[in-house]
């Protein structure tokens, strides 16, 4: 099996000082926290310019060439509802150390999302929903189906879609978790590959709690099949628990140094 | 689901201060010891007097009045080769709080402690195990099939075979850990009870990764549906972590205070 993806969430307009660094087109916030994420063993960085409904199509060519730029070809997840900003990325996107991922389609209003990767050779992270969260595996099978369906038609390996089973709040959404990883693991029975924003487990819990939890959460994913994720690379309890589990399931070779690898 | 088991291994004639309170019959290192368990969350404690050939039933009563006598009957694995020890241990055990575990059991030599087990209404951990080494899960799940029949032909319940798949060292066996989990997975499956001694995976590593492993390995084990292991409760990150699989499995309950409950 190949090692798990890490995708680093931290170069995110919902951080005020992203946010204010994509606006002035100001690199030294950005190139930071790329440095942290990778360092830390992220190997895909998100850049997310928030809805970027006016000026997204510079904003994301420029982030996209300033990141690369600086990390090598660094592969990059495009996160954007402006659609446009994505196609106007993609064509600066140099595809050395892989092929962008377009975050992200749903079976409903964002399945042109699809189409948009597929006419463009790039990955799509596909959210198993359609309108409105999904009421139990068999609606977030039907979902993945439905964009599976959309991705072949268009032409797209079915290994360039990333299911998004949508991780769920723990806490009010208990008696959902399970259900959730029996969805990862139906998912892997597939053949297919998997993502997740999976950090939304532990929302609202105390601080101290949530390395704990998400480092817990990804494990037990893994071992249904998770293929990837999008959190945060700094989380140093969750990188050593992913290391791990990519130990055990023999995707990399033990050695006494492998967690600073 | 019901609540995973922590069994606590650390009052173990393996370790010199305990096998020389043992011998001499000193009771504050145990005591200690048990305290420190408990507090930290283990259920039960195994009470591990070592081979004990000679004054084995005398160390093994003594042993269970005084934890039992000083911890409100909690309830106790009873651990040696001498048989005749654990049916003394058992004679003067108060079952208030849960049923004596006789440890262990294997279906080749050691096949009479399923017998003794059953005469004495225990639950008996059973190694799927034979003459060596299982070499793959059919071995493993024939010794199984061997071990239930034997406890249900003596009148056992099935619940009360504690199957132990025998966790291997991750440096050398690297490759033969998904296959543990496997076997732990159709344990479960057959509505079985499981249990093992877990940080077996991450001996011989560097002091500062056993605990990482050694959690990360609970929590897939636990995915997979292991019910209990013989652990040291004293790991914090140990026990953080089937805390935490607990809440996610839906076992215990959520709140913010969990991992000090």
């Amino acid at each position: 099996m190949a090692k798990f993806i890490v995708i680093g969430e931290r170069i995110s307009a919902t951080a005020p000082s992203i946010n204010k660094a994509l606006a002035e087109r100001d690199p030294e916030p950005i190139l930071k926290r790329a440095k942290q994420q990778l360092d830390a063993g992220a190997t895909y960085l998100d850049l997310n310019i928030g809805p970027a409904e006016s000026d997204g199509e510079e904003i994301m060519k420029w982030g996209v060439e300033l990141l690369q730029s600086n990390f090598d070809n660094v592969p990059i997840a495009l996160d954007t509802a402006n659609m446009k900003a994505i196609e106007a990325g993609i064509a600066v996107y140099n595809r050395a150390k892989g092929k962008p991922i377009v975050n992200s389609a749903d079976a409903a209003g964002r399945i042109g999302y699809v189409d948009l990767a597929a006419a463009n050779d790039a990955i799509v992270i596909a959210l198993c929903n359609g309108e409105g969260i999904a009421a139990n595996n068999d609606e977030r099978m039907m979902y993945c189906q439905t964009l599976l369906e959309r991705g072949l038609m268009a032409g797209m390996s079915e290994q360039d879609l990333w299911f998004d089973p949508l991780f769920l709040v723990t806490k009010g959404m208990q008696d959902k978790q399970m259900e959730i990883l029996e969805c990862i693991e139906m998912i892997s029975q597939m053949g297919l590959n998997s993502t997740g924003g999976l950090s939304n487990n532990s929302n609202g819990m105390p601080k101290h709690i949530r390395p704990i939890m998400d480092a817990t959460m990804v494990a037990m994913a893994m071992t249904k099949g998770l293929t990837s994720a999008i959190v945060n690379p700094n989380d140093l309890r969750l990188m050593e628990t992913i290391k791990s589990v990519d130990v055990i399931k023999n995707n990399t070779l033990y050695a006494d140094s492998y967690l600073e690898l």
